[in-house]
């Protein structure tokens, strides 16, 4: 697998969308005094935040996906071949999981951790469903509506996901495995990663199936 | 009544908007400690981002009114036909009563459940004619004003109108309905709900007095 | 005197920021249990995304001034007449008190009460003096920078304002003046109103001192 | 060293971003009875907002640096000559001092302080790598992607470093000498200042490097 700059942005983007998410995750959970609504609320400031940040920088090189369910819905839509998928979901998951180590040495914790939060049960997966449907159909109506608002709308979107699902919307296969390897508060049980992932691929699933024709091919401008 | 694409959006939009309101209401409650102004605030800040996400979406597809009041207004305005005014209502309604069944399932709640949270008495009804009023000048000026801005005027007026009316600001029957059925933070008593949609209506025909000449038919372009 | 558009979407803007400002801060001080950051910050969030709102929607109408101080700016430069800016200045004060009445009707509170908030002294003086001239800076450099972004600019500074001067930034002689008749939140005290009032003029003295030779007069497109 | 609007700017621009950063820190600090994240929340949202607002003002007159590592940076890109490098520089830390002291006066507390929080070690001073890396990589791709969004981009990647990085983001050698002034929330003990310098320094040199054929110069338009 050949190094190219949309691989390094996907690599890098979300190496530092899971700085975002974990460092302020730690530091509200330092902070807050055991008020864990205040936490969130900087967690999920700071990521949509972030995300709008990175979106912008990264979309004109890679399409920013970050996310192996929305570059398998590229896949999908033939505008990314199988080979290239593939290197994209690679490049996602290695840059994820570099994120969540960099963090611990920002944050003068151990590199190598386990998450123990537990995060399981139907109401948790129907979360993941919903967040992740919710996401994609932000990407695929925004490309539609607005394509030039994509930034802002992802971030909107994950801004108000964290509060208004059970699982804090992980909606991401790469971030689900990264965020498996940190003890801190945004962490996951990494027995507990695989009913997220596939709660976020079946949710993918369905959204081919309802969008299908609502959702023609088009490139970000 | 046969479904087409504006349906469905008004049928999707309104039940997405009620788990944003519902969803994040629950969240703020049990992770706040009882400071519900910290709830209050996550409530508002994720209501005004969905809204803004949401309206992007959907108001090229159907106007994204997700409120009964709103299409009324249009339907006054011509734009809308009696009959298709009468469908809209009953997609928003059905969303918004199926987006807060499925917030408790993703919050692991019993599915049915009524409102117990007393919000009556005169300056309930005066907070929710002034947030009703607000909305619609927000959407008829923000029409003429600058149309491409609608979804974050909206937005921007949501959040901002939970904290300065006395009722946190429902400005919508659907919504009210939907609310009456939920016994969480953002609930109300099914006996509380006719008083607020009154009001709303009473605010209704107010804006559409003042406002006539002012408000001449637009599209959203 | 007779009534035209401009002088009542300054009478009508003016009474809804109020209602914002007073409101968001009965809200905040309600909820918040004592903890007065979360107050200020509901409070701030609020004032800025209604000024966004307020600004979009009434600029082109009148320019959105809601405020002497930038009426008397505006006349200085020539834009406006002596009539003008004195039937501004009247609908200016006349909406911020009747907003804040409204609001107290919102509350369930006594509609006539006065302020009993201490704010006096030097710092608040100078924070008074630098929050008005940040905020005439702001429009000035702003119609000249990007004219289109007036809304958003004003909403952010007044967010930022009201956390970086000691007096909450005020800013605006017919806002002091309302706020001098409520003993929520976002009073104060009738007998310091007058050195508010002093430092937001001497301000705005300054500022056209300064910018002289920057600002010159350009209309919001 | 003559004055120009240029040098002004960078004076005036640094000396307001200061007065947000320290003022809001101290307002925070206040009323947040202990609980810091709350502090820190405001902290960030008022830095947000202001460097959006300083940003959109002075761009245009100066290019709104109000730092040295970034005003070092387009001296690199042949954006500036070395002259100017120098007076730009002079005119940050002159501008930031005095904003630090100025936002002293406005809170009724002594002018002359002295940083008496630590803020040293490995986890911090590759927080202010991360901080300026990031920065700069939003500054410099920024200006590639959408050189108009600049102003909300910087906005929004500061208002997130604060929370993902475990020396909230000073990422300013300018600001790091104006902080070590004060002995409030976002003071810095001035023993720790220098390392904090040679961080952001040494991540300067590191993005010049690594993004060397991706900057091709570009001037804000």
């Amino acid at each position: 697998m050949t190094l190219n700059h949309a691989r390094l942005a996907e690599f890098g983007g979300t190496a530092a969308l899971l700085a975002v998410v974990v460092g302020s995750g730690i530091m509200g959970e330092r902070l807050a005094q055991g008020n864990v609504a205040i936490a969130l609320l900087a967690n999920s400031l700071a990521t949509g935040a972030g995300l709008y940040v990175l979106i912008t920088l990264l979309g004109p090189v890679s399409g920013a996906h970050f996310n192996p369910v929305v570059t398998g819905v590229m896949w999908w839509r033939g505008e990314q071949s199988g080979r290239e998928f593939l290197a994209y979901v690679i490049a996602q998951i290695a840059g994820a999981v570099l994120g969540v180590w960099l963090t611990h040495v920002m944050f003068d914790m151990s590199v190598f951790q386990v998450g123990i939060k537990e995060r399981t049960g139907l109401g948790q997966w129907v979360s993941e469903g919903v967040a992740t449907a919710g996401l994609l159909a932000t990407i695929l109506l925004g490309l539609r509506a607005n394509a030039r608002a994509i930034p802002a709308l992802v971030g909107c979107y994950i801004t108000a996901a964290y509060w208004f699902t059970a699982s804090t919307s992980f909606a991401n296969p790469a971030v689900t495995i990264a965020r498996s390897l940190t003890a801190t508060f945004a962490g996951i049980r990494p027995t507990d990663a695989p009913g997220f992932v596939v709660a976020q691929f079946a949710a993918a699933l369905l959204v081919i199936g309802v969008l299908r024709g609502e959702t023609r091919p088009a490139r970000i401008p």
